[in-house]
C-alpha cells in the first residue's frame, strides 16, 4: 500500500493521506506507445494488460524487461506487435468507427465468443464488492479497484488505481503474466460504474461475468448483449440488477 | 435530459433508466483529431473545450459548423490549431515528459498565471455540490457534472457526461463560445474526485478555485500548488478539506 498512498499537507497544516497518480510510458520493444496516468506499483501488469485489451499483442511471448524503470515511470515490454498501433489509432479516429454499431464491431475482432461459463446466484454477485480488499481507498477516498474471482466468489486478485479502467488491466495483466487468459471460469468485479471501456475489456480477456457497484452507461449494456456478457450493477448488500444475459444467475 | 438517458429492458424484464455513452470524432477543418465516449447533447461545447484544454487553439474566432451532423457522431469545428497537433503527442510521449515534473511543466505552457481571484468562504465551497442540478444523475446513478459558479456561488452553468472531464470540457467550451474565458471571476465545481486532469483544465481555463465532492491525488494537489490554483476536496453540507491555496478561502 506504501506506493499507493502518500502523505500531503492541507492548506490548513493538517497531514492527509492522498492516492498516488503518476504518468507511465509503456513501452514496447524500444517503442514508446502510450502514456497514461496511473498509481505507481503492478506497472508490468498495467502494460501487458492494457496492450492486450486493446488487442496489440501478436501472442505469446510476452515478458517485461529487460529491466523495467520504476523510478522513471516507464516499463519496457517485450513482445511481438499484432500490425502496427500507428495505423490502428489511425483507423479508430476514422469515421466508419464512430458510431455504437462501430465500436461494437471493432471489440468483436478482438473478443473471441465467450463461453457458456459458470451458473452462479445474484446473491453471490451482490456480494462480490464487500469482498474487494481495499486498503487504499480506505485510507484515500481516491482509488479504484478490480477484483478477480472464481465462480465460488473467493477472491484471487485485486488491484486498486485512481484509474479505473488500470485497476482492470493490471488484474488482466496479471492473468496474461501467470498464463491465466482467457478468464473462462472467472468473474470481475469493479468498485464504480460500468462504462463501455470495461466491458469490452472484461470481453477481450474472454471473461463471461462483470458486476459493478455503480451504474452501467446505455453502450455498457449494448457491448455486453452483443458478446453474450453477463453485465450486473448496482451490486451491493447481496443485490443486483442484471442488464444483460441473465442466463448465467441462477 | 432527453439525450442524456435512456430506457433499457433489464434481464429481469424491468425498465431502467441508463446514461448514454456514445463515441464522438471532433474534427478540425475536416481534420479527425481525436474520437471520445461522451454523453450526446452540447457536442460543440466539448469539442471546442476539449481543443482549449488541450492547447490545440491558436485562439480567436472559433465556430462549430458549418453543420454540425449531431446524428452521425461527428462534430466539426472551424478554428485555427497551434502548432501541429500530431507532433505535440509525438513530444507527450517522449521520455522526457514522463515524470510528475514533466507534466507539471507541460502545463503551465498552456496556463497563463492565476490573478488573486475571489475569496469566499469554506461554508460556500461546501454548498456548491448542493446547487448543482444533475436531473441525469438523478435518473441514473451514471453521469458525472461540472458547475460552474460566480464569486457568490450563483449557478451559471451545469453539464452532465458519463466523462467527467467531458463535463468540464462543455462547461470551459460554453464560457469560450460566449466570450466569457479566461474563467478569472469564476469557481469550478465537479461532482466526482480531483484528478490532474481536472485541475489541468481548470487552470487552463484561467478559472482560480476548483471544488470536488471527491478525493484529490497527489498530482492534482502538486499542480495546484504549482499553479496557485485553490483546490478543495470532500466538499458535503458545508464543509471541505482545502489543499492548496488556502489564501482565496476566508
Amino acid at each position: 500500500m506504501d506506493r499507493l498512498t502518500r502523505t500531503v499537507e492541507r492548506a490548513d497544516g493538517v497531514d492527509d493521506r492522498v492516492a498516488v497518480e503518476e504518468p507511465l510510458e509503456i513501452r514496447v520493444r524500444g517503442r514508446a506507445l502510450s502514456v497514461t496516468m496511473r498509481t505507481p506499483g503492478h506497472d508490468e501488469e498495467l502494460a501487458v494488460g492494457f496492450l492486450h485489451g486493446e488487442g496489440l499483442l501478436a501472442g505469446a511471448p510476452v515478458s517485461v524487461g529487460p529491466t523495467p524503470d520504476l523510478a522513471a515511470n516507464i516499463v519496457e515490454v517485450d513482445a511481438e506487435l499484432a500490425g502496427d498501433p500507428g495505423e490502428r489509432r489511425f483507423y479508430t479516429t476514422s469515421s466508419c468507427g464512430v458510431c455504437g454499431k462501430g465500436a461494437l464491431e471493432q471489440v468483436a475482432v478482438h473478443a473471441p465468443p465467450l463461453p457458456p461459463g459458470p451458473v452462479v446466484t445474484a446473491q453471490l454477485l451482490g456480494a462480490l464488492p464487500g469482498r474487494l480488499r481495499q486498503p487504499g481507498f480506505a485510507a484515500t477516498g481516491g482509488l479504484h479497484a478490480t477484483g478477480l474471482f472464481d465462480a465460488a466468489g473467493d477472491l484471487l486478485c485485486v488491484r486498486e488505481d485512481v484509474g479505473r479502467h488500470n485497476a482492470m488491466d493490471k488484474v488482466v495483466g496479471r492473468a496474461l503474466l501467470d498464463g491465466g487468459l482467457p478468464l473462462h471460469d472467472r468473474l470481475l468485479c469493479v468498485s464504480g460504474r460500468l462504462s463501455f471501456e470495461l466491458v469490452q475489456k472484461a470481453a477481450v480477456a474472454g471473461c463471461p461475468i462483470l458486476v459493478g457497484v455503480g451504474a452501467p452507461t446505455s453502450l455498457a449494456v449494448s457491448l455486453a448483449a452483443d458478446r453474450g456478457l453477463t453485465l450486473a450493477g448496482f451490486a451491493r448488500a447481496g443485490r443486483v440488477n442484471v442488464y444483460a444475459d441473465r442466463g448465467r444467475v441462477a
